[in-house]
This record gives C-alpha cells, sequence and structure tokens, in this order.
C-alpha cells in the first residue's frame, strides 16, 4: 500500500473542532440577526475578483498580502477585505440597488501574511455598511454605535465602550496649527501614552519638529477629560479657529444626542480624540470597540464615515458610514483567553437511544421529538447502552431519549437528562412539554 | 481626474442582488436547519488547502480544474468540493472525533471551468455526511433520504422523487456477465434510453462486443419496474448467482423497510437500477433526487455510501455516507425557469417613517418594534414622504410605522399595511399585537 499522505493544513488557517465550530456559529448567528433586525440587507460577492478591478486602489503592505495568480487570461486576486468588493458591486449595480443602501456581508477574507500568533491568512469579517446616493443623514452616524450596542449586549462579554471620534475634529485642529501632513506620526505616538507617559511622547513629538508651545497643545487637546457633554464643551473652548474643526465638534455633538435616543447607556460610550482609523480612507465619524475588561483585545469593532466609496469605479458621489468586526480573530482571543469555552456547547437537544431495533415506533417518536423544534440525532450503531449514554455525553446532548419494548407498548419514551441523570415517562403526545 | 475603471465580475461567478440574495438565503437557512434538526454538526474548513493534500487523489479532469498557484514556497489550491476536505479534517482530527461523525458543510467551492450557461466556477455545495468508526448501520442509508425528504418539502418546489440504487446489485450484476471492465460504458449508455430508444442503445451496447444474449439480460435488468416491492422481488427471481448482487439486493429491501419507518410516503422513492454515480468511489446505496415537475434540471440533491473516506490520509477504515445538494446551480435553474421569483422578496418587516425630526419618540418605537421580534429599518433622510414610501415599496417591505408630532403627543404609532394600504393607530404599549 502507498505512504499516507500527512493531513495537515497551511498555518494562519483556523480550523475548529465541531464544539467550537457550534459555539462560533452561535456569535455569528447573533451578529447576523442583529445587522438584520436594523434591515441590513445580505450581500455575498465572489472570493475571486478580477485584480485590477480589486487593486485599482491597494498598493504598499495590502498589495504585498494578496492570494494572487492567473487562470487561462485572467489575473486574479483574492478579496483581502469587504469594503472594495463592496464599492465595487455599488457601482456595478448602481441603477437596481435603493438608496440608502444598507447591507451586512459576513464572509471570508484573505491576506498572505507572514504567520504569527493571532494573525489569520483566511477570517471572517461581520461588515455593515449604509450607502448614500449623494447624502447620507448624520443619524446614521448615530445607528452604527447602536447596532454595535445591541451586538456586544447580546453577545454578552461583561460591559464595553464604544469610542467615538470625527475626523473633521482632528484634521481641523491639526490643520490650525499648520501640521496637516504630520498627523498620522502624531496620532501614532499620542497612541503610545499609557504604555510610554506623557513625558516621552513630549520627546517624541519634538524629534517631528513640533515646537514646545504645539507639543503642550497637542496634548492639552487629547488629555480633554470628564463627560461626553464636558468634552464638547471644552473642544468649544479651545478657541480653535477653523471651520473644519467646528463642523467636526457639531457633528460629534449631534451623533452623541441621537446615540443617547437610540437608548446607548451613557458609560457605553465615550468620545476619545485620539482614534484616528485609516487615516486616508474616513472623513467623518469614526468608531472604535473595546471589551472593559479584557482591553489588551484591542478594538473588536471598528469603523466610521466615508465621503466617496466608490471613486475608482464611479463619478457618482456615494458617501457611507461602516463598521467591521473581526470575527475569527476575536473568536480566537476569546477562546485563548478564556473568557467563553467550546467545553459546554451541544447542537442536538435529544438523543434518540433504541434499546433494541431500529422500528417506525422510534423514527416516528424522533420525528415528533424534530417536530417539537428539536434537533435530534438517533444512534444507529449496535453498542450498547454505555457506549451511547457515552456518545450523548461527548457530544454535549442535554437529553436522551430511551425507547425499547417497554416505551414502544405503552406509547411513551424514557427521557433522561444527561445534565442530572433524572429520568421520566413522557406519553408520545406529550412531547412538546417534555423537555 | 483619472479615468475609472469599468466595475465588473469575472464569468461564471454568480452575484445576486438583495432580492434575489434574500430568497437565496432563505433556501440555504432551509437547509441548515433540516440539516441540524437531524443532528448533523456545523464544520468550516479552510478555502485554501496545501495541493498535495488536496491533489492527494485527484486527477485528469479535476487537476485541469483546480485554481492552484504558489505563494512564498506553499503550492496552494482552491477546494473543489467539501468531501477531500472532509477526508482530510476527519484524518486529522481523528482522535477529537466522536463517530458516527455527523457533519454538515454549507461553503463554496471552486472549479475554473469554461464558463457555460448553468456552469459555475464558484458555487455552494450543501453536504452532509456521516462517518463510521470501522463500521455504519445500514439505517443511516435511510436517514439520508429522509434528510432529503424534509428538505425539499419545506423547500416546496412540488413533488420530487428520490431514486435510489445500490452499486454492489450493478457490480455483482455486471460481474456475474463478466463485464466487470465495462460497467461505465453500458451504464452511460443505458442513460441515454429516453432520448434514443432501445433499439439503439441495444446497437451501441453491441459495439462494446456485448453478446446479444447479454444485451438482452442487461436491458431486462435495467427495465425491471412496478413497485419498490415489486422491483426487489423481480431482483430477487433474475437468479443471478453472484454474492456482492445478493448482499446489494438484500441491503436495498432493508433500505426501503427503514425508509417507510422514517415516514418517507412511497411515492417520493423509487428504486432506479440505473443510477450508478462516481464509478470509482461509490460502493453501496446511491442517490439521485428530481423535481417531478422539472426533471430537465437533472438531480437536484445526490449522494450515496462510500467504504473509506480516508484511505489517501490513514489506515483506519471508516466508512461513510453522504449527500450533496449544489444550491448555486439549483438557485439559478429555478430562477432561470421561474419557478421561483425574488420580486416580492424583502427581509425588512417594518419601515419606521418619521414625519419631522428623529427624536427619542420615533428611535424608542423603532426599538419597540424591534423587540417585538420585527426586522425594523428607519428612514432617516430629510426626502418627502411621497420617497420614503416609495423606499418601502423598492425594498419590499410590508409595513410602514408613520410616526409625527400627533403620533408623540398621543403615544402610539400609525401604521400602514403596505400591500394593501389599511392604516390603523396602534398604542406603543400593544405594538406586539399590531403587525
Amino acid at each position: 500500500m502507498a505512504d499516507k499522505m500527512k493531513p495537515r493544513i497551511l498555518s494562519g488557517f483556523m480550523e475548529l473542532l465541531p464544539k467550537e465550530q457550534i459555539l462560533f456559529n452561535k456569535m455569528y448567528d447573533t451578529i447576523r440577526e442583529v445587522y438584520e433586525s436594523f434591515g441590513f440587507l445580505p450581500l455575498d460577492t465572489p472570493v475571486i475578483e478580477l485584480s485590477e478591478i480589486l487593486l485599482a486602489k491597494a498598493g504598499g503592505e495590502t498589495e504585498k498580502q494578496i492570494y494572487r495568480f492567473t487562470k487561462g487570461d485572467n489575473d486574479l486576486s483574492l478579496r483581502f477585505d469587504l469594503t472594495v468588493p463592496l464599492a465595487r458591486y455599488v457601482a456595478q449595480h448602481y441603477g437596481d440597488l435603493v438608496f440608502p443602501f444598507k447591507r451586512y456581508q459576513m464572509s471570508k477574507v484573505y491576506r498572505g501574511e507572514r504567520p504569527q500568533k493571532g494573525r489569520f491568512r483566511e477570517f471572517y469579517q461581520c461588515d455593515i455598511d449604509i450607502i448614500g446616493n449623494d447624502e447620507l443623514s448624520l443619524v446614521y452616524d448615530a445607528e452604527m454605535p447602536a447596532v454595535i450596542y445591541n451586538v456586544f449586549k447580546k453577545l454578552d462579554f461583561g460591559k464595553f465602550t464604544v469610542r467615538i471620534n470625527n475626523r473633521k475634529i482632528l484634521n481641523g485642529f491639526f490643520s490650525s496649527l499648520g501640521l496637516s501632513d504630520k498627523i498620522s506620526d502624531i496620532l501614532r505616538t499620542i497612541d503610545k501614552i499609557e504604555k510610554i507617559g506623557r513625558e516621552n511622547v513630549e520627546k517624541e513629538l519634538a524629534e517631528f519638529e513640533i515646537s514646545t508651545g504645539d507639543i503642550k497643545k497637542i496634548l492639552d487637546f487629547v488629555s480633554i477629560g470628564g463627560s461626553n457633554d464636558e468634552k464638547t464643551e471644552a473642544l468649544k473652548k479651545l478657541g480653535v479657529d477653523n471651520e473644519m474643526f467646528c463642523e467636526g465638534v457639531k457633528e460629534i455633538e449631534e451623533v452623541c444626542g441621537y446615540m443617547r435616543n437610540f437608548g446607548i447607556e451613557e458609560s457605553y460610550f465615550t468620545i476619545d480624540l485620539t482614534i484616528a482609523r485609516g487615516l486616508d480612507y474616513y472623513t467623518g465619524t469614526v468608531y472604535e470597540t473595546v471589551l472593559d475588561d479584557y482591553r489588551e483585545l484591542g478594538s473588536v469593532c471598528s469603523g466610521g464615515r466615508y465621503d466617496n466609496l466608490t471613486e475608482f469605479y464611479t463619478k457618482q458621489k456615494l458617501p457611507g458610514i461602516g463598521i467591521s468586526i473581526g470575527l475569527t480573530r476575536l473568536f480566537s482571543q476569546l477562546i485563548d483567553k478564556k473568557i467563553i469555552s467550546a467545553e459546554e456547547m451541544g447542537l442536538v437537544d435529544v438523543l434518540v437511544v433504541p434499546m433494541d431495533e431500529i422500528n417506525s415506533y422510534v423514527l416516528n417518536a424522533a420525528d415528533k421529538i424534530r417536530e417539537a423544534g428539536l434537533k435530534t440525532d438517533v444512534y444507529y450503531g449496535s453498542k450498547g447502552m454505555k457506549q451511547k449514554m457515552k456518545y450523548a455525553d461527548k457530544c454535549g446532548i442535554a437529553y436522551a431519549a430511551i425507547i425499547g419494548e417497554d416505551e414502544e407498548k405503552g406509547k411513551y419514551i424514557t427521557v433522561k437528562n444527561m445534565r442530572n441523570g433524572e429520568q421520566k415517562q413522557v406519553s408520545l403526545d406529550d412531547i412538546k412539554n417534555a423537555f
């Protein structure tokens, strides 16, 4: 016999055992359910796109990570996010879509990075976006955190905080100091303030040839504290003479107002002036979300507003706003840190265990349990009772429905609660109330 | 401004508009629901696999269709079905799985065929398989059609028929005639009998150097008619002196018995001795499924039993049985033939239409409707009433919840049925019963 091939997959690809997959799907379904409850419509674009279309904008780091190849005459690439395909889709199907176009897509994307802890080459992104035709109301900027609020309340990983900022505030502020070209350096440095301390941040900022006076202004700006209302008041009092800055402050104030109207508790969101997200992409409101008890996970849901989704494909101006949950990474982190566990997970509600032969009574009973809305497996193997119960146990099945001759004669089933071992006899006609 | 890139996708890739996608997802969810109700566990393997693993068995036509490429030092391929990844998965995680292992996977697979009508390069396969450790009860051969029965009853495309056969009957019969090496030629020819007639089939069979006597035996064999019971009786009376043949007849008789126990109506399944499926793969029961009113679609769900899933990866003997629905192809055919239509599809149940400003009353009402389990969109744009209603109409939304000053003062909402135009006022506390 020929040598066997050692079964394995490429590193950087998450593959789960059944119990973990059940838990993963539960999270996936919860997110999908909330997305749909807010009226987002499903979308499913191809994994493979034409390279010239997909990479119309990309460059640098992104392009190096792409899985790109030719097949026949075609130069093809696997999608590396769901935003570029959305832009292509909206431009392509513009005439057939109803605007504002609210869509969700929860699919795998591909990045051929060098594998490292917590980084995946194939991972799920769970995106929602709202695309306006020419204009898009500011209320949608508050609907995004409302969706986040509902998703993470339902996912139930404890208290979380949506951090909100507005790119106009950042751009306007740094423009007023004549530092527009240094925004990304400055923000990257400020981001380290908790780690390296204020003094070291000052030192690093000075290396970018920023004056001592400006450094003070910057640090005062990012240090603005207090409640959300106090922060917007403080921003107004800064006296920054820049139109964009003022517009940004007005917007964030309005968005916070709408967020309260959406019923988001004040303690679940905070204005955070250090948040920027992808610098050449977002143009207005931006978000990050942290789990309060697990800040080390970083942002678990991020996004923001952009002026023009489809600029590479059409002349129409289509502003949009969107957020994304990197589900594969989040799931993997939650498992690693034992915040969630798949050990007790099961999909099947009831295992039907035939004591003797598999006859119509057994299969009919299984059918009735299934009709009552319970996921029902039947053990057809010829193994002994002990083995069958072990199967139920290993699969995390909550109930066993034992059926032998006595049961058939008496037209009942014996239901065993696998958690506490309790048994009871239930009439076939009463199955709905048995579990 | 630079030239715009014309947005488009590669041919052979199905991409749907929202209403079609909603309909597609409804079918997808129905299949998933039935699969889970029978206790199949979810699985999600990588789209990209190592070529040497994925192609351990493949060759010929399959290999030519593969999307294969290198990235760094890795020779990679996109999966072309879900069975090879299952084999790899089961071999790799053997020690962590509970047997019999019942899994479903409903994912995209890739075949770089030349594009032609009805053929896709990216398509969903909806697979279930049950893998036994060393042995697998024959009852599972009947559970497969029971699942098919429930899936297509729920999908509701009218009457359908599961055609069932057993490879042992075929192999045994042709072996008894000394024609084992010609099975595939013979079956391909017989498959044309409805098209070209019995006489032409006889002629073609003669070209394979089959004697006139054997041709008669073959045609008598495949022409066996009557009820399922009559067919098995007729098979027994053929007097074929071959152990495998007799085993096959015994199996199909047993499987039919179990199918009846499963509650499958007799008119929904038929023994069809011409069905073989992939010749070098299946070893026992095989299935095809046709929609009675749309036979031209071909088999919409096929599969069968195999002796050893993982022979390329392990020495363990793991027999299995499985079926597959090619959902992308099925959906596309049903749409093309207008058997289903997405025109009336909508995801959102209620559109909240604010007459004046977006305030906490409006958003709170939306929240309450959502809490009542209804998918709820809110129109935040500043467009006029007519535009807002047009949006609801175009999106296929069943109800509009109109909220203005009067509604706020009176603590109610005005619900408009978009189908018949009827309006009624509903108290905020009574929203559960309003739709």
